[in-house]
């Protein structure tokens, strides 16, 4: 089909899937769960031709890794369904209300957004869990997976489609774009009058080629290098523990701390032990000169480094003089995405908290805390660095807007 | 200048936007209040010439009414810059918090946009409306008035510079553009790394230029083709009311109504009579054929005028089945700004209210309520009918967005 077919196809069923009652949300997301133990053999049948095409051509272990689809990954799908229809449905939900002088009653109400196009990587559980955020929320949409998942998003999709129909549900609102030619992308990129937003899952290289042809208002998350500042008064046994889970919990992700700030009048009792921590956990340090006076065998942080998000084993340590300076140092090096103080001091905890404008702002916890789960948004799309509309953790509350309606008794304009 | 020091200024001065305490931003405010008064001579003055450049360039008369400031226009720009005064700060807000079961406390936090670059048409006392919005907000601003107005502009932002200057804040966070070169604002539009969002405010070809061009998000607002429904059970004395209101009280505004649909087993009763209002107030009817039998030297409602933005004396007429097609004709021909239904039964309201994804869908009223004024958002700097980040009138609210923020005693990632 052509872009522009799928695309109003979409536009058309995203009426209907506006205005779907809960149950019948929560029946389709049922029935796909139990479509997914029914056929779980035929899923894993089609991801293997998708791993054996990835193995032959000699792709990353990493990708490979998150390619595969077994038993266990299915279980994890199923999980993330049930989550999503444990969730309450936020379309239809009046956030706030207030009364008029002349008696009308305002008020905003949630409605969905109309059509998401979701573009993303390897990983073919996303084509479970973009499906079931965005149909409980509302949303018709466009799945467009990696190549190298061919074979499983399909299989995937067969199921969505089979899920929906049992339960009268339009399939159109779901529709999966199957090649990858770029033409056909940067054209479905630029139907703004069928779709409403389009959100990018994957690398950098993929975000940034996707606003650079994209008409449509886009959500982006470009990188995560996230900051803890150990403050003076922080208690040094909460700061090991939380430095440490901050970056070696799972460093590969974009809530990984890259950088750690230490206050210069803590530093010497702290970052000798803090580093012997690091190290048990095979972390490599770089620092700053006065880092490597307090440690041995620190490489010495170039400029470079403050900008980087390793993912990996890597931290990259500043000793700081007070607040002003960390906070400059995670203005002009961070990106908007995870910060974090460790204080026992009122007045600079709440300082961080206002003068720090990242997506997720915390006092005296782990970075890694920065996802939808976490946070008790109960799922998430991705976390989004740009500011507008949506900033942090996509839950379904992101994926819809406010309306704003008004109840009167015959209220005028003078 | 050129466009990226304008922009890159903004940006740096943002920061101090940011974290302006409310004081010092009413002060601001309060100053520029005071000089108006103080320097009125000067800008009725640099207004003139705007005036006699436009009277001898032979512009509408409308357009030089736009354009002229006169002791009255000042006064309102001073009670503009007075309710902004009095709205509360939205910068540092709680929106909503909740506790985790880790005892961790989450919660969301208003912070400022960053820069705003808005464009807009004649009339001057823009220039004031969005200085003191963006500046209550904590945001940063460039200002690109029209060139019709290109003395008044420079003297309104003489006066905004020296307020600034006078109570101490970084006056780079407002920028005036003084060209109208193309070149020069496309350049601008590009600037995604200074500019964070774009406001166009002026007619349709103006929004749509601005989107053509822009890599950065647009707020828009293409037009109002607002409907009422009169349904069955409406009390007719409020229903001609708030339509004869809707219709008339001033036509040529976004919010008022184009076109009236009644449900047929009312029509009989009530099409007569509001007609007969409608045409003591000057209003030419169009209508559904039905219409013309009920309504005399009604003119055929072609295809086209139910997608009309007449902003005049004009006013299509359809009588339609019931509910259904009610809601049919305005998903249809409308354009997601206002619309109202007048009823006194219950599920129809809500029906009416659930169904009708417009920025303000209204029970029971007029809808030249959709005002930021009117519906106690105290100013706006316009109304959006594109979905994201704010959709319906742009109050201080919409002006900012949203950042995580998390309370822990040590919570990390299991």
């Amino acid at each position: 089909m052509k872009p522009e077919d799928i695309a109003k196809e979409a536009k058309i069923a995203s009426r209907v899937f506006a205005h779907l009652k809960t149950e019948a949300k929560n029946s389709v997301l049922s029935e796909l769960k139990r479509l997914l133990s029914h056929k779980k053999d035929y899923i894993i049948e089609e991801n293997k031709k998708d791993v054996e095409k990835a193995r032959s051509a000699g792709l990353q272990k990493s990708i490979i890794d998150r390619l595969m689809v077994d038993e266990k990954v299915i279980k994890e799908m199923q999980k993330s369904i049930e989550d999503v229809i444990n969730l309450p449905d936020p379309v239809g939900e009046i956030t706030k209300t207030w009364r008029r002088p002349n008696g009308l009653l305002v008020g905003k109400m949630r409605i969905p957004i109309g059509v998401i196009f979701i573009i993303y990587e390897s990983r073919p559980n996303v084509t479970i869990e973009a499906f079931s955020l965005c149909l409980k929320s509302g949303n018709a949409m466009i799945l467009k997976g990696g190549s190298e998942a061919f074979f499983s998003n399909i299989a995937l999709y067969s199921l969505i489609r089979e899920a929906l129909e049992r339960e009268s549900v339009i399939s159109k609102g779901v529709q999966l774009v199957e090649t990858s030619e770029r033409d056909y992308i940067y054209r479905l990129l630029s139907l703004d009058e069928y779709i409403d937003l389009v959100i990018p899952r994957g690398g950098e290289s993929l975000i940034r080629n996707v606003v650079e042809h994209s008409r449509i208002p886009v959500l982006k998350h470009y990188k995560g290098v996230c900051h803890i500042f150990v403050d003076e008064s922080a208690d040094m046994e909460m700061a090991f523990k939380v430095c440490l889970n901050a970056k070696v919990q799972k460093p590969a992700t974009c809530n990984a701390m890259e950088t750690l700030l230490v206050h210069e009048s803590i530093a010497e009792r702290f970052l000798p032990e803090m580093a012997r921590l690091l190290r048990n956990e095979h972390v490599d340090l770089k620092g700053c000169e006065r880092t490597r006076e307090l440690v041995d065998d620190v490489e010495y942080a170039q400029e470079d480094d403050w900008y980087r998000e390793y993912l990996d084993y890597i931290l990259s340590i500043k000793i700081v003089r007070d607040m002003d300076d960390a906070i400059e140092h995670i203005r002009r090096y961070g990106s908007d995405h995870t910060d974090a103080i460790i204080t026992r001091d009122y007045n600079n905890a709440w300082r961080f908290i206002r003068e720090i404008n990242s997506s997720l702002v915390i006092v005296n916890a782990s970075t890694r805390l920065n996802d939808g789960f976490q946070l008790g948004l109960g799922a998430e799309m991705g976390i989004s660095t740009s500011k507008l509309h949506a900033f942090g953790p996509m839950g379904l509350e992101e994926l819809t807007v406010t309306k704003f309606i008004a109840f009167g008794d015959g209220q005028l304009r003078e």
